[in-house]
């Protein structure tokens, strides 16, 4: 297969439909930008289970993603498109750079969701920005740009009531998005635990990347209760 | 007098009348959250003479301020308010910290102006926020944000027309906003070549507190010409 494309976690190949790409799950955790760097045995056929659960679940409630099926244990068949450069993230409650951005003590619940971009450039060290930044940059337009508020708002909506039905706490997540070949902007990337944090509602444990970026261990152990609770949910 | 507040470059006085307050420009020169300080001969007395015209020249084009007249050469008398702890920037070309946070070539002119807020916490070093975290923090509501956002895109539309009158590009600048004993939201704090950045536009030459934060050199020449010219010009 081709390689297009090696991402931190995952490596994108062509699919013999041009339309389309292979993405790859690989076993690589990283954090701090790369900074600190290991493989977590599993990890990537983990994060191919939950991610094919919740795009199918987002398909379902009228999201539109570039997630096609899975293929095997690693793979999925996806939509080809050209990645916005943002990071799109949502706080239901204050953890990782929030609290020490601005002085936020961790698990303090906002009254609204926090909506927030950041420019997806490692060089740069992906810096917080708001939406006049992101059209100066040339990222998107203000339409497109309302667009990717619009739906992240709602896939915040869905994702808190599918972790709500498996015990599980959505405090924050980061998606990105994509523009395919007609010009759609669709949610791309991935959903997993490598991307939200996700506390078990019944012992606050962290089920999600923050084990390794704060050395707590149990990783795939964590990710495996996700991807059990995801898988033998009853359909909703 | 009775002492009220001890800034950077000013301090905040009682006033015999409660509703006021008498500010008094002193010649401290601050830069990199208070890193770098020096005393500057006379930078008060222009900075106090510069606010005094443009505080004056906003209310003459139905902006709110505090600014209520120059008593004398380092004071003014204004409303007492409440500081909303927001640094509120508007950037019509990149300079300074946009230019490092986003790798902008400094001197590139937005299509529009670029709004900015951040959080005026010098512990944690002024973070850029967005809405959200300002409603977030419980420093303003959304009518009180945009409120601010209308306001402040309208000085930065007479500030730009006032200084292309001098031959001076605006290329950013920082204002706050107060809450005044009625609970209206009114223009507060200074304008000024410390908190502006300002080019001559005849030869680029920087007019504004980056000479100290560059060590250029020229600090006081600069902004005795930026007086000079606001003092000089025809009223409009």
């Amino acid at each position: 297969m081709q390689l297009l494309y090696k991402g931190k976690a995952k490596s994108i190949f062509a699919d013999q439909n041009p339309e389309n790409v292979i993405i790859h799950y690989n076993d690589d955790a990283t954090a701090g930008n790369g900074a600190k760097h290991a493989e977590i045995d599993q990890k990537g056929v983990l994060n191919n289970q939950i991610t094919g659960i919740i795009f199918d679940y987002l398909q379902k409630h009228d999201i539109k993603t570039h997630y096609q099926k899975t293929i095997n244990e690693r793979e999925q068949l996806c939509q080809k498109v050209q990645i916005i450069p943002l990071e799109v993230i949502v706080r239901n409650k204050a953890a990782g750079s929030i609290s020490k951005r601005l002085g936020l003590t961790e698990g303090l619940a906002f009254d609204k969701p926090i909506y927030e971009l950041c420019y997806k450039n490692d060089s740069l060290g992906d810096p917080l920005i708001n939406e006049d930044h992101a059209i100066a940059l040339k990222i998107a337009n203000a339409e497109d740009l309302a667009l990717i508020k619009n739906q992240t708002l709602k896939i915040n909506q869905l994702l808190v009531k599918l972790f709500a039905q498996i015990d599980i706490e959505l405090v924050d997540f980061k998606i990105e998005f994509g523009k395919n070949s007609a010009g759609q902007i669709i949610l791309a990337d991935e959903i997993s635990p490598d991307t939200c944090r996700l506390w078990d509602k019944n012992n606050q444990q962290k089920l999600d990347k923050d084990r390794f970026r704060q050395d707590l261990g149990g990783l795939i152990d964590a990710y495996q209760i996700v991807a059990n609770r995801l898988a033998g949910r009853s359909e909703n």
